[in-house]
């Protein structure tokens, strides 16, 4: 075993307690010495994802958020109100770590060959707890960035990357021939508007600003719609018509729009129909909403017959159903093209202690499009 | 070929007009002579089912019903409203007879063996245009009845049977063991809650009033709760908790309900959860909206985690995906169980010029769950 081992790091945690109280602080955590088979990893960069977001504040109520004690002794509370700790039932009590993904450098190894074969090199992770500043987690988990590669440039290279590329993978599966996304002006849409563009795919990208439709367009993206004009469903129905697109993903979740969606899809395969039917058109329509931005109920009239289905999607059910073989394609295609395709940016970075302050908490805590934190816990 | 062949018959027919008024009236059409293949069906008894008063009204706002004229000549009126011409685009000026199912005399018949094998036998029929005085149809679209069987009691064969057969079907196909059922208080709800007694398949009934709770519990239900009462997520819950229910079908289609359910599921899932997961249970929690008998917007607070899905569920594309030979299974079952799982109820039985009437239209168009009218066309 390599001697390098730090003897304990610090650990972003958050708890909800019985009272009603959500709260993120710093703990200092022992470092599991690695087994043969496994590596310590000093992190160095991890995003603060929607999906992370989730974990972290739980069904707090941020504009009750208040910081106290500074430094590592940072603590941040939030209320829950009583109606939404329903939801929370299952994680009262449990101090749980956060982050999804990570990179980072090993800093000390297992006597296996796979472990020492890393010593010293930056890796990318996906194992969780990842708010932290050591991780000793199994070789196998690590996917070493090819020289040059900072760990920040490694550090969102898991769940970005493989849910545009999950998509596509899904659209392509379950027959359909091109696709919708929503949210499409963020990291994740900026990615697969490169894939579908290199790949020959069509897609239509769902904007609700004039700023994110720009950006997009000069990014090359053909086809982009903004929920903000009062052509929406129109603009929607052509983009749909023109693409054949008969598959979504949502990242909203909420409100009108993945129905919208629908009933444009429906509008759009009728205009070439040549009889009624009273149960609409017998191709199927599906929306996937596999995020929550908008967190108000879902609503949507049925105006799309009756052949749709609507339900959840997520990366890890559906890297488990394809399989390792085809999940073990997807990420060699996120290794060769990390400064291309899977780029992502941010708006700052900060360390562990700066993650749990009241202006970083209000920026990255908006689950706005456009603003991307990441923390470097090794400051 | 039979020689008693009519030569013309009166038939219902709807039509959407272009200034946005819905009407019906009875046409004077020719019956076609039967084929060899083909028997002449004099219609004696045919249900106004949900699906079928989809076709008669479309959209109309049935509070500006008019009728005129009386007798063969009646002819009823109502007003489409602007918005919702948009959904009737598809079939505006096209006169289109109704009738999904119906039962009768074969009158006449052609050449063939199959043919003339029916001539004086009463039949049922799934083929549409049955709300006519005849019908000229395909011999192997009949169903002989058994004999001592009127074409009342043979009316509704199809459609209802079929669609509660096929939800336990649906059920067990992808996987699941015990169902939820709303509106269960309906001829179809009755005649599942009789198939699940039968065949030890746990069933929660839904219903809305009180009296609905006692026909069930008369029948024999264990499991029934009411959305009236103040305890309904509760109850559910428990109903899911005891038959481990996780797959609903919806009549009501619009409102919080189907939301409802899958939210009670994953609840009654939790209850035996060891760890949270902020994702939800990985149990598929799936919803079919069969019908729409709510036509609010759809609406629900996706408290129910990543894992479910959502859709539309139609009889036909379902008999079309298991086959002609598992189809012919269900079929024969009907026909065996027709006096008793598959028995229906009307209120009450009219001509075709009476179901043009005001006061019959009130009572079926109101798409209430007790109340099914019969149309009698020999009359």
């Amino acid at each position: 075993m390599t001697s390098s081992l730090p003897a304990s790091g610090l650990q972003l945690r958050s708890v909800v307690k019985e009272s009603g109280e959500l709260e993120l602080s710093l703990q200092r955590v022992t470092v599991p010495a690695p087994a043969a088979d496994e590596v310590v990893v000093r992190i160095e960069a991890t995003p603060i994802n929607p999906s992370d977001i989730g974990l972290l504040f739980g069904a707090a109520d941020l504009s009750t958020l208040a910081v106290t004690g500074s430094g590592e002794h940072s603590v941040a509370t939030a209320r829950i109100a009583p109606a939404a700790m329903k939801s929370m039932a299952g994680r009262i009590g449990q101090s749980m770590p956060v982050g999804n993904e990570g990179a980072g450098t090993v800093v000390a190894a297992g006597s296996g060959s796979a472990a020492q074969a890393l010593v010293g090199r930056t890796v990318a992770v996906l194992g969780g707890a990842m708010y932290s500043q050591f991780r000793t987690v199994k070789a196998e988990a690590c996917l070493p960035l090819p020289a040059g590669t900072t760990a920040a440039e490694g550090a969102s290279c898991f769940v970005n990357p493989l849910t545009a590329l999950g998509m596509v993978e899904t659209m392509r599966r379950e027959g359909h021939s091109a696709l919708v996304h929503t949210a499409a002006a963020s990291n994740l849409g900026q990615m697969l508007n490169r894939i579908c563009l290199a790949d020959g795919v069509g897609l239509v990208n769902v904007v609700r600003k004039p700023e994110q439709e720009s950006l997009l367009r000069g990014q090359g993206a053909k086809h982009i719609v903004s929920t903000a004009s009062p052509a929406f469903v129109e603009d929607l129905t052509q983009a749909l018509v023109a693409t054949g697109a008969t598959i979504a993903f949502d990242a909203l979740g909420g409100g009108p729009l993945a129905g919208q969606i629908l009933g444009a899809m429906e509008a759009a395969i009728n205009r070439g129909a040549k009889e009624y039917s009273r149960y609409g058109s017998t191709t199927l329509k599906q929306a996937y909403l596999y995020g929550g931005l908008d967190t108000r109920p879902t609503e949507f009239p049925r105006n799309f017959g009756m052949t749709w289905a609507m339900g959840g999607w997520l990366l890890f059910p559906f890297l488990q159903k394809i399989g390792p073989e085809a999940t073990q394609a997807l990420k060699n295609r996120v290794a060769a093209e990390l400064k291309t395709t899977f780029a992502s940016h941010y708006t700052r970075t900060v360390s562990l202690a700066g993650a749990l302050q009241s202006e970083a908490i209000a920026q990255y805590g908006q689950r706005a499009t456009a603003t991307k934190v990441l923390i470097d816990p090794s400051r």
